[in-house]
């Protein structure tokens, strides 16, 4: 009954199956679910085809003082971010040569480049990040795998898992010797709602919407719909549209409410009574319907399908396969010239590219970013180790000991890490190809994962394996010209993957949606 | 905006598409789903397999007036099932004809015999019913289709309509003049488990379980898990379980609530921190487990897989098909041979058989079973006529006006009624075999309920259609000894059906889910 800081006793085959049936149970009951991949209509239609999420059982553990260390990085990289993305021409030398070999970041900075020759200036700037981590166990640190600032997934499932952990705990952990407690909230979809709302706030422009662009297809669609709903609950003026449905004779202080929040003459108070209270909040775009139903008034004002668009929030867009054709880049150069808030803005995308990660690597490239030498150490402290193809040295000790490396290519999306002994193939295939091949590619110190038995539930089936974890601190950034209105830390995603597997995405179906569960420093 | 009673205007195609989508997502973030009948391990394995449930996307249009009337019928219900069940003379003479020519009343009224015979009391009775009604055209009454007694589904699902219907009228409540306020709370799953958890109480059997009888396969157990997740709420102690985990220090309170509460010595303060808090709650048996792992002890205790049972509560049991060998009539006998509260006892799911309905129609039979006049003449008002077929000018009416009649078998659970010209076929065959066929059949006055056009979804598909809809009151009633411990009615099940459809079930597919929307009087 009582808090042990060792291994849990393991329960018997029989408990397992049954906590397993509570958790899947719980998952259709709570909304912790995806499309299915066996139903071809599970990404199009919502409510069909729905599957509970690749789950942990329980939630892995890790030392309090890491959790410390990841939280505390969030803040410190939202504002490198955001000083990185003003440096136009860093980026732009930095990625010069990674635009030869990789066409999808030829494109984004071909639109980068449109931004800097017209002088455009990003005042709103709203980041909604992760940064992913590993423990080394070789090293014993928190190193960083990767800093994502477009299109994050999970925020919205990621709160659900946490919550099921803390209820299977409740029903299970005298059993199991666990305690509730130890599993660290998570409030990253609401946080991230608020974020976007308070970016609408800041934009202040009558009735103007958040436009989420979305996939045409996308079986993660709940994950993005628990999103919509907090939105919903985190607009101010909402609660009060709600008094007036439930009690009669309050129409004078709403109207007088929405003057004074959001509304500045009778013609938007009209606009507002007609739309819908769905249409006030979220409209959810593809690309090519953004391409097709929007334009750029003379002032800047991005209108899509008759709505006035404050805050473009990217769940789509980061993988060349979102772009078939050049109505979608033509979107996406529409949607950065206008004025609206842009989630990530282009710059902000460039900065999340992996040579960029690379090149802040380097000896004294944070210094130019931030003055705090603290933080600049924290930083450090994190970085694995990056080198790109042409630092021949590293070159020559990867193809030595290829395991000792990871070759990443330049794009987003998992599933194309080069690992083992095909790093060595890879690096003398690269050499021989020379030049700009040797571009595409960064080569990172690969990190050792201390292992661990999981038990892991993916279509109703569990089953242990020896599991290694991925914590990703979501953080929420915004900014109007200079005042930070937002920099916090917003709740955490952690996965769990058999240990044999290289590659960490749950989408792709390696890796399954977990929990943490804290222990001593 | 404002609320008006005549006809909403009618949303756009484009309006209700959107609708329907925000609706089909909202049931999957919210647990509003069942298996999908696609899928071949929907109906074992939970989360997997789930399709939204079937659901109109507004509610239906009923007079507030006939809703209190039906809400007032409830609690009058309950007693009279109550009343009829300690006849058990009049339950075996009214049902003699029907077990001629029905096996499974025939196996119901063996074990209700048996009982009987020896003389055994329930002291503890436990009744969760549903009064199901039609609101006729013709007569502008509200007649009653049927009571069941036995395994009422949707109580979990149809509080989420409500709240799905109150979501969508206060997000699109002012492009349709609705207003959610008129869509009257529906708690019954939330009270149909308080009044298991009460029964509980009244057993008091130190850490004796509610163990809730289910088919092996059942599409809609989200429905049956919803009332175990209120079912656990319902317990007092859970409350202060929960307290003990989250705070420490607590233990010694903890203990002496469960002293003061459930547990009487030691022994079974041990058996609590041994059992998981599931275990504790609420256990999920087949019949034929049942009869696997049961046994009555000497005392009357019912021990079902080393646990002690306080309350039975039958999801299972209503249909024949239930009892595929004699296996599943052992465990009904040995259940009803204990000493558990059984929901229902085997009188009281005898009383729900349509021909006691039919029974307690005729003429000066209510008046055997209560005293009050008037709560006399309010279910008279709300009786169908209800004949057997031997009253033989009734039968020659019959076959004159076969639409004017439906004929009914014997047994639970839809899709066997007979309707229109089908009838005459039926009564004419029927008259030919003669003696016992007649009776496995009661002849019920045909509700004419007046059709209106709905929105129906269904697989993500919406389409509208001409609809009749069927309202259904739950009842909770529980007694011990001489007190009553619960008398009420317990929220409701709307049920709309495409009007060309004679039958009403929504699990056989051929209804959706609806709830109320409250027109003046």
């Amino acid at each position: 009954m009582s808090t042990t800081e060792g291994k849990p006793p393991s329960p018997d085959a029989a408990t397992v199956e049954e906590m397993a049936r509570v958790a899947t149970a719980w998952c259709g009951m709570h909304g912790l679910v995806v499309g299915d991949r066996a139903d071809p209509r599970s990404g199009t239609v919502p409510g069909v085809g729905l599957v509970h999420a690749p789950i942990s059982l329980l939630p892995s553990r890790l030392s309090e003082s890491f959790w410390e260390q990841a939280c505390d990085l969030a803040p410190v990289f939202n504002e490198l971010v955001d000083r990185v993305s003003l440096d136009g021409e860093f980026l732009q030398d930095s990625l010069s040569k990674t635009r030869q070999v990789d066409d999808f970041t030829s494109r984004l900075l071909d639109i980068h480049r449109k931004m800097m020759d017209t002088n455009k200036d990003e005042n709103i700037r709203l980041g909604l990040h992760r940064s992913d981590y590993m423990l080394d166990s070789e090293t014993n640190s928190l190193l960083q795998i990767e800093l994502n600032t477009i299109s994050v997934s999970f925020p919205g499932l990621c709160s659900l898992v946490t919550e099921l952990h803390r209820t299977l705990i409740n029903q299970y952990g005298n059993l199991l010797c666990l305690d509730a407690k130890k599993v660290p909230g998570n409030e990253a979809s609401r946080q991230f709602a608020q974020a976007l709302a308070r970016a609408c706030d800041e934009f202040n422009v009558d009735s103007a919407v958040v436009m989420m662009i979305v996939q045409p297809e996308e079986r993660n669609m709940y994950d993005q719909y628990w999103l919509v709903k907090y939105l919903k609950e985190s607009y101010p003026f909402m609660i009060c549209f709600d008094t007036f449905l439930n009690y009669e004779g309050y129409e004078f202080l709403f109207l007088k409410f929405l003057i004074s929040k959001r509304c500045s003459d009778s013609f938007c108070l009209l606009a507002l009574l007609q739309f819908s209270v769905q249409d006030l909040l979220c409209s959810l775009k593809t690309l090519s319907e953004v391409e097709a139903e929007g334009q750029v008034l003379p002032d800047g004002t991005l209108v899509v399908d008759g709505k006035k668009v404050a805050v473009v929030y990217f769940r789509a867009g980061y993988t060349p396969n979102d772009y078939p054709s050049e109505a979608e880049w033509s979107a996406r150069l529409l949607m950065e010239q206008s004025s609206a808030v842009k989630c990530p803005s282009i710059s902000y995308h460039l900065v999340g590219s992996k040579k960029i990660q690379q090149e802040l690597a380097k000896p004294n490239v944070l210094e130019r970013f931030l003055e705090n030498k603290e933080e600049i150490s924290k930083l450090r402290q994190c970085f694995a180790g990056l080198w790109s193809l042409d630092e021949e040295e590293i070159v020559k000790s990867a193809i030595e000991n290829p395991d000792l490396f990871v070759l990443k290519p330049q794009r987003e999306g998992g599933g194309n890490n080069i690992y083992g002994l095909d790093v060595r193939d890879a690096l003398i295939r690269l050499k021989k190809e020379g030049g700009d091949a040797l571009s595409a590619y960064i080569l990172m110190q690969r990190i050792f994962p201390k292992a661990s038995l999981a038990n892991l539930v993916r279509g109703g089936v569990c089953h242990e394996a020896l599991t290694v974890s991925e914590l990703g601190i979501y953080g929420a950034y915004l900014r109007n010209k200079d005042k930070v209105i937002i920099n916090d830390k917003c709740g955490y995603l952690m996965r769990t993957k058999v240990s044999s597997s290289d590659e960490g995405g749950v989408a792709a179906g390696f890796a399954v949606l977990d929990s943490l569960y804290l222990t001593d420093k």
